[in-house]
């Protein structure tokens, strides 16, 4: 195997492991701990989940691979913070929306070629890519999956 | 710049922007706040400490570029949990070992080829390596990463 192929597979099944405890973690997480804070006065189990759901979802977008599912996320989950007295769904709504993204991602990565993954991402400029190569969609991929072990590391912490 | 290069560029940097941060947040946590959980009944900001400046110590040894250099961290930091009523270190100890782990590690960075960074850690046999070729030194450095997401998600709990 090239190297080249190599480092897509090490990034790929890093993110699959990651997605893959947290969709463990929400299968098994009852209805009302969705409801519970990770630690006193901090974020709630919905808004954590409902975060990385519209999280990944944008990177949909950020690769280059098609359209985000539910940008109407956004607002509660992205752009505010918790308890902003914007409507959430209800914890079986995210979680469907939360299987359908990452089997879409799952699914869209398949069409991502190897140089596709080394070339730049959508959020930035070919001027920018040309002077920081490591910005690319692989890059990309890699920092969302830091970002989900950040957050569940706290998901986990919910008794 | 070559693509293998371009990976490995990628992969310090994320494994420094996450060490930094953890700098930023041990360097300025207050000696008392270094004995409050992250969330009730959960682990102590010394402990996720100790854990974390005493797994990325073995580092020097799983990537073959030296020897641990505080061993004694692993009983009370790895191989137990919390509270197991053995001692630890004080804050101002841990956070000295905490930088100087670090600081060696970035140094021996530098000392480790592109081609090493694709060879096999010394915590895998050749036979296995064949058949498993992700399982290199780079991928233990992405994944000591995310390990580090993972507990200071939880540490940036503490108020």
């Amino acid at each position: 195997m090239k190297q080249q192929q190599v480092l897509i597979q090490m990034t790929i099944r890093a993110w699959d492991g990651e997605v893959a405890k947290a969709d463990q973690y929400i299968f098994d997480l009852p209805d009302e701990k969705w409801y519970s804070e990770v630690s006193p006065g901090r974020n709630r189990a919905i808004y954590l989940i409902g975060h990385l759901t519209a999280s990944n979802d944008s990177l949909f977008e950020i690769l280059g691979v098609g359209q985000r599912l539910y940008p109407e996320l956004e607002a509660a989950f992205i752009r505010n913070p918790d308890r902003s007295g914007l409507d959430m769904p209800d914890p079986g709504i995210i979680k469907t929306h939360w299987f359908k993204v990452h089997e879409g991602l799952r699914y869209s990565f398949l069409t991502i070629s190897d140089e596709e993954w080394f070339g730049r991402h959508m959020a930035m400029t070919d001027e920018d890519f040309a002077m920081e190569p490591m910005r690319n969609k692989l890059n990309v991929l890699m920092s969302r999956t830091r970002h989900l072990a950040y957050h569940l590391g706290q998901l986990k912490l919910i008794q």
